[in-house]
């Protein structure tokens, strides 16, 4: 009885406060009567505008303004788009986090990392476990994806089922564990469900995505082929099976194994002590120790497969890497693809490693992590929902998963692309935005959370741009003569030491400028400050077509 | 007699002063006895860490050192990467230009641009034909690539022929004019060719580039496909005969034509005037005219086609165009692909216009304009040198068509992959690298060319990253009395508002800092500046992490 009532009532909702419209920064809150939980807390990277900036985390304003009703954090998997803003977000809403064993792993690192580890209440979900939550139940269901303990979830609320796929793909050959509960995907298709939130990563492509499995056949062919060289392979460091089908054709191959890269030996530690990385005895030695191996008895993996400037690959090849020299006794192996934004990294690490005379090999040595046009086709079939929420893309991949799911036979008026913010009410009835909520990027730069925002991102960017002039100049209290300056400081802007004539201009203009105001009797510093700007600005661009920032300061003797 | 003589003498010497290693700046060199020629004199884009500069020339240092034994340049095609670099290059060494027509036509713009169209003899150069230059003789061979006109150059000199053939594919039935003059190679093959020197960009594609004419059959079928709504295309300002398919099509369908975007009208002007572009009566109209016609009868073709901000597509998208809006009745198509860096960019775009509800096409609409292996393979064949030396191109392409090269049997030892600033001594009898001339990156900004430099740089870097902190104080003269500040000025680094604390707390570690100095009696500037920055520094990274630019400026009262 209670249940229909509240089905003839305000309905599920579902607010995405991130993740749409991008890549990263996943957070999504369900909502129904006094509880919300939410699923994800990722961070995203920052865009190539955003100067001097680490991270971005999302704005959840609206869980802070619902903070009574927010029930707990559902993770999906360990990576850092899904869970890295977990420790920012934590300190200003402490609710329980839900996550599966290796998942939690990495969020423990994390919280240890921020000191909150003891303030966190913290539970490990099996796969098949369902917790309840308020008005909420929400189930564990078994995928698979390019990290270990990767999940589905069910969340069952007043107003029906709700199937979040998280990141998958079907790989019905995992390297570790189960493939993915299919079964399950198919039962609760048949008892009925309201929506299907599904990875939308890799909509555009056809096909099916390949077997993490079919890697390790790869290396065993490449281990084969370069017998006498010592080999590095770079990859992901959260992809664990990948990690660990490298240590099985090392050991096959009588190898010894380095691990390189602070974020690689961290998963590596987390994973092998959780049991889902099985590394054979005298296998891993330590980098000092290479030198007591021939090369062709060693392997390397590593961090830096997409470029990164500081990771471990990246510094071998420019020779600042203390410990490992690349010559032509190596064989380097990229087992990724570069992510979108990284290609020109990634091609100048492989240029500068040939040019040390690495044979380099960067095709073919890796699998998508995300589900292709087929698998999407068979989830959806099986889960068989009433509405469609594309998710985890940009728009264009969003709406090819939309395009996949009208090809299916569903109703577009069923499919729904949102963007973060959007407050979607469901109901088994009807479907519709209903309102909005504050959503943004927060800027993590340093300590600061938030304190960088678009008035100091725009003047790093004019500083980038050319550089900043800075005018100084002492006035006599109440008299208002000029006893100091005006001096112009200047950096960014041009290479002072040959630049003599144009700033001993400059000069000439910004005193003629302060003279005139203040033989005309206008003591009003804003005045003051504006006819510098003017006339030094009129002048350097007439000069040299560039618009430094021009920062009068004015002092008070 | 003579020629013997010279044979045996210190042979030809081909000095690249860009160009390798990276994509764009080609610059070559061909030095015999008193003789210089130049091939190519072309621009490259800035780096991603190069922040405020618009673009980047070669250091001509060596030729300018040399400059009586410059006789010209012979410039292979109108690509920006080369004869972008003309303009600047020839205030600093004016000798003549020759060019064929189109390239010829590009050339006379950038100089009119520059105010050099009188100051600079040019020749413009038919196919076939010869030019004698001192020791040297130059002959222009035709070719195809991605803009119309282009050619390859047999170089004759008393050392032997050298083939170099600038950027080029193998297009047996191009748009506009022939195909490339594979006699020409093949008879100079006969003669016996010293060296080759051949464009590398695609030495890593197995099999053929296709037939610039493919995407005029694209272009017709994309037409019949989307006959009610707009068509948009955007690609390479510079593809002639990419522009001449869509008008083709356009006519066809009895659509009208729109160019948007300053470059693409510039060279359809150009193009247009020369012969190279053929454009049926009343099929061109001004964007203004738009409005008089049906959204399916009309074409719009514009730049943007890399995602570049400031191009007219990227201001469709983002509903900045004054005059062109985007929605569902609109077709988009990209016909190009992205330069590697471009990819993200040209992502966003086509995200936003998918937003709008167009329909965005961008796949399979362009062809490379650069020889894949196959091609490679029958120009080495014909041409049949004695040596090799791969150009236009990274280090990893470079090493692909070294690798083309000795699977034809090419000795490895007659196969040089150089850097730019080396100095290669060829004679029919022995070849090496003998010596390296001063190369570099001259940075363009605004008006300023190479007055930006490291410490500039360097300078924009910081002041990018973490914004500065001006500390302005004043001292009495001789008794160094503090008579005002110290103030703190930020720019970049925090929220100010909203930062009260931390810069109240700042001035007064500063305060600290100078008065502790003052108080010891420390009279020097240099020492008082330094205890500034050390003070501020460390309190400012102890509380954000962030290490903005420390600017202490002292005022004398």
């Amino acid at each position: 009885m209670k249940k229909t009532e509240q089905n003839n009532g305000p309905g599920l909702k579902i607010i995405p406060l991130g993740g749409l419209e991008q890549i990263g920064m996943n957070i999504t809150a369900f909502e129904y009567g006094d509880s919300i939980i939410v699923v994800d807390c990722g961070l995203s990277f920052p865009e190539d505008d955003m100067l001097g900036i680490d991270l971005v985390i999302p704005d959840i304003t609206y869980l802070k303004n619902n903070i009574e009703k927010v029930k707990g954090f559902m993770i999906t998997h360990g990576h850092e788009d899904h869970i890295g803003a977990l420790p920012y977000v934590l300190k200003e809403l402490n609710a329980p986090v839900y996550a599966t064993r290796l998942t939690m792993g990495l969020i423990d690192n994390k919280l240890k990392e921020h000191n909150l580890i003891n303030n966190v209440k913290r539970k490990v979900v099996k796969f098949g476990q369902t917790i309840s939550l308020g008005e909420f139940r929400i189930e564990f269901i078994k995928t698979n994806h390019s990290i270990v303990d990767a999940a589905a979830l069910a969340i069952y609320s007043p107003a029906g089922i709700v199937v979040h796929t998280g990141d998958f793909k079907v790989d019905y050959t995992p390297v570790f564990g189960d493939a993915i509960d299919l079964q399950r995907f198919a039962e609760l298709g048949k008892k009925g469900v309201l929506a299907l939130m599904c990875d939308s990563t890799n909509a555009e492509r056809p096909g099916f995505t390949a077997s993490e499995r079919t890697v390790g056949k790869t290396f065993d062919a490449l281990f084969e082929e370069h017998k006498n060289t010592r080999i590095i392979i770079a990859t992901f460091a959260s992809n664990v099976d990948r990690v660990q089908q490298i240590i099985n054709s090392a050991y096959k191959f009588g190898r010894k194994v380095v691990v390189e890269g602070r974020s690689m030996v961290n998963t590596i530690e987390v994973a092998t002590n959780l049991g889902c990385l099985s590394i054979p005895e005298n296998t891993l030695i330590e980098v000092e120790q290479l030198k007591n191996y021939p090369d062709e008895k060693t392997v390397i993996i590593t961090t830096g497969s997409q470029g990164e400037s500081m990771a471990a690959l990246s510094r071998m090849a420019s020779s600042t890497h203390r410990k490992i020299s690349i010559g032509p006794s190596d064989t380097v192996i990229f087992s990724s693809s570069p992510i979108p934004g990284n290609e020109k990294a990634v091609t100048n690490v492989i240029n500068e490693l040939l040019e040390k005379g690495a044979d380099v090999i960067f095709q073919d040595v890796h699998v998508s992590g995300h589900a292709c046009q087929e698998e999407i086709k068979l989830i959806y079939t099986l889960v068989h929902p009433k509405y469609a929420i594309p998710v985890h893309g940009e728009y264009k991949h969003m709406k090819a998963q939309a395009k996949i799911a009208t090809d299916l036979g569903m109703a577009k008026e069923n499919i729904f692309i949102l963007k973060s913010g959007d407050v979607l009410e469901l109901t088994e009835e009807k479907a519709a935005v209903v309102d909005k909520v504050p959503v943004g990027d927060i800027l993590v730069d340093g300590l600061g959370v938030g304190d960088v925002g678009n008035v100091v991102l725009r003047d790093r960017q004019h500083l980038a741009q050319d550089g900043i002039l800075i005018v100084v100049l002492g006035l006599e209290t109440y008299t208002n003569q000029l006893v100091c300056g005006p001096d112009i400081v200047s950096r960014g802007f041009v290479y002072v030491k040959e630049s003599d004539e144009l700033m001993e201009e400059a000069r000439y203009v910004v005193n003629e400028a302060v003279n005139n105001c203040l033989d005309k009797g206008i003591a009003d510093w804003g005045k003051l400050k504006g006819a510098i700007r003017d006339s030094l600005g009129d002048y350097v661009w007439k000069k040299t077509k560039r618009r430094p920032m021009i920062l009068p300061i004015i002092m008070e003797v």
